[in-house]
């Protein structure tokens, strides 16, 4: 049995967390073979709560799970992680405005990249969940870069990615293991561009299989405003799905794609003419526990002018915490 | 790839439910090779609720996942199925009695076994998850008795089981892995008796590791008050560690228990003096698809009495609901 690794898990008394944090233990993120210590992190006023979470965790008789640590305190949430899942965010309360939502997230992350340049284990993997992700991830990761480099924080695009085949096989009758190359790019936002033009569906290309009229109209609007049909049928903000992309991208990122091509938010590079300072949704290929993005795709006019406009607005967003990027 | 199982969960938009469906879905139920097809049953007026669980399991490409199928019919929802989950129960309302409690089940789940034998593969498993667990087997199964065997229906007590493995092993400063020959005997109830006489941990006996009284006087009263205790500090009944206690039952009993005793409510024999006609909470051990009972342990007066007591309970819970047993 290989030796344990420390996962943190913040908003740990949270709904995404509550679907995630079990089958974490279970092995699905790391595999049946990775023994885990848990840390999990929450505010004061959730510690009672979270609790009960790890009395569930205990009574599920996990066998890969050696300790579980609930904390206040992010220092010792992230102590000696390889893994840090940022699942907790503040939500937009009544009366704010989205600079003020940006800002109160700005504090929050600023202080966990902070902590995780302190207390995490120096090839700590970071999986940003809570929104604004991207913009989030960005500044945790600018918090921490005395010690860690931008490129080991990532946001997650994966759960549109993940929309958004569910919503190409549908159409196209086919499975979602059939679909390919697709990629979602830019901000984990209604702005984000989910990109048929290099995907295949049983290695057809899939721009051929559907109408251009669907891909504009229906498709690229669904998975784009599908967060809120969820809530709408709910009740109540997708949770399992989420906690299944963060699984997804973590697992690729740690185990390897089997050269597929998944999507995450990463540091922007140039690439694709999206300059550095901002975390972009991009397509990537995993192995060997890095990513590399997908390079020199051809972009017509209309991915052009997608990539752009989601861009446009992740500048927005870091300007106005510009201030707090330490 | 092998062909697809379909399987069927009930209570589908309630909140043990959302704990398992997307674990089921993922593979962890019946194994990554499996694929399958979700009927997810609820009352009519849970559909819409459930209608975003749908939403959000087509949301995680589940690669194994073919079709997911949502009904308020119950024959809709075993049609076909070789897996049968009866989460849904009827929770206690204000103002009602036990035998109310008893009988506004005994009514659900006459008529959800009559909907299994007309509907179900005749090789059909079920498990029931859905308050009061034992009581509600028994009446499923007699009401499919015409077509089905009552070896199919089994009742919960793995849950049980595992908070139980986990209080042995943090007491004995040991991992969950490392108990073995420990059962949870009779009802899923507070008179449920985990006995701790054959365990072992390490392969050394755990009566001879632990105090008898901390035995008698906190760990068989820890378990059996968990529930209450999870609700207390959640705020919520157990979710999560009951859909991993019901993946961990069908698991087990579909793929093997790897010559370990697990506990599973299942139809009393007249072995350990527990007659016919109840579903009692035994040690099991699981290979090739199928369960056999643990038979002639020694029974010492203490674990007679206990097994007595809940063998008791479960007699007049029986006697409670005698006219709906068809």
């Amino acid at each position: 049995m290989k030796p344990p690794v420390h996962v943190a898990v913040t908003g740990a008394a949270g709904q995404i967390a509550y679907s995630l944090i079990f089958r974490i233990a279970a092995g699905e993120m790391l595999g049946k073979d990775q023994p885990l210590i848990l840390h999990l992190l929450d505010i004061p006023e959730a510690i009672d709560k979270l609790a009960g979470t790890v009395m569930e965790v205990q009574d599920c008789a996990f066998p890969l799970v050696r300790e579980v640590l609930p904390t206040a305190e992010p220092e010792a949430a992230f102590a000696g992680c390889r893994y840090a899942l940022l699942v907790g965010a503040r939500p937009r309360g009544p009366g704010m405005e989205r600079k003020d939502l940006l800002e109160a997230n700005a504090r929050i992350f600023s202080a966990q990249g902070k902590a995780l340049a302190a207390a995490a284990d120096p090839g700590v993997k970071v999986l940003v969940v809570g929104n604004p992700a991207n913009t989030n991830a960005l500044i945790a990761r600018e918090n921490a870069k005395a010690k860690l480099d931008p490129r080991q924080f990532t946001a997650m695009l994966r759960l549109d990615h993940n929309r958004a085949i569910g919503q190409l096989a549908a159409k196209c009758g086919a499975q979602v293991s059939d679909v390919e190359k697709f990629v979602v790019w830019g901000n984990h936002s209604s702005t984000q561009y989910p990109d048929l033009s290099h995907a295949t569906v049983k290695g057809r290309p899939a721009a051929g299989l559907v109408e251009r009229e669907w891909y504009e109209k229906t498709f690229i609007p669904t998975v784009q405003q599908r967060g809120a049909a969820i809530i709408k049928a709910r009740g109540a903000s997708s949770a399992a799905s989420a906690a299944a992309a963060a699984i997804d991208h973590l697992h690729d990122w740690a185990l390897g794609s089997d050269g597929r091509w998944v999507s995450m938010g990463v540091a922007s590079d140039g690439g694709y003419g999206i300059k550095p300072g901002v975390v972009f949704g991009c397509p990537c290929v995993c192995k060997g526990g890095d990513y590399q993005i997908v390079r020199d795709l051809p972009l017509d006019a209309f991915s052009r002018q997608r990539l752009s406009a989601t861009d446009t607005e992740l500048r927005e967003e870091r300007a106005a915490i510009e201030s707090l990027l330490g």
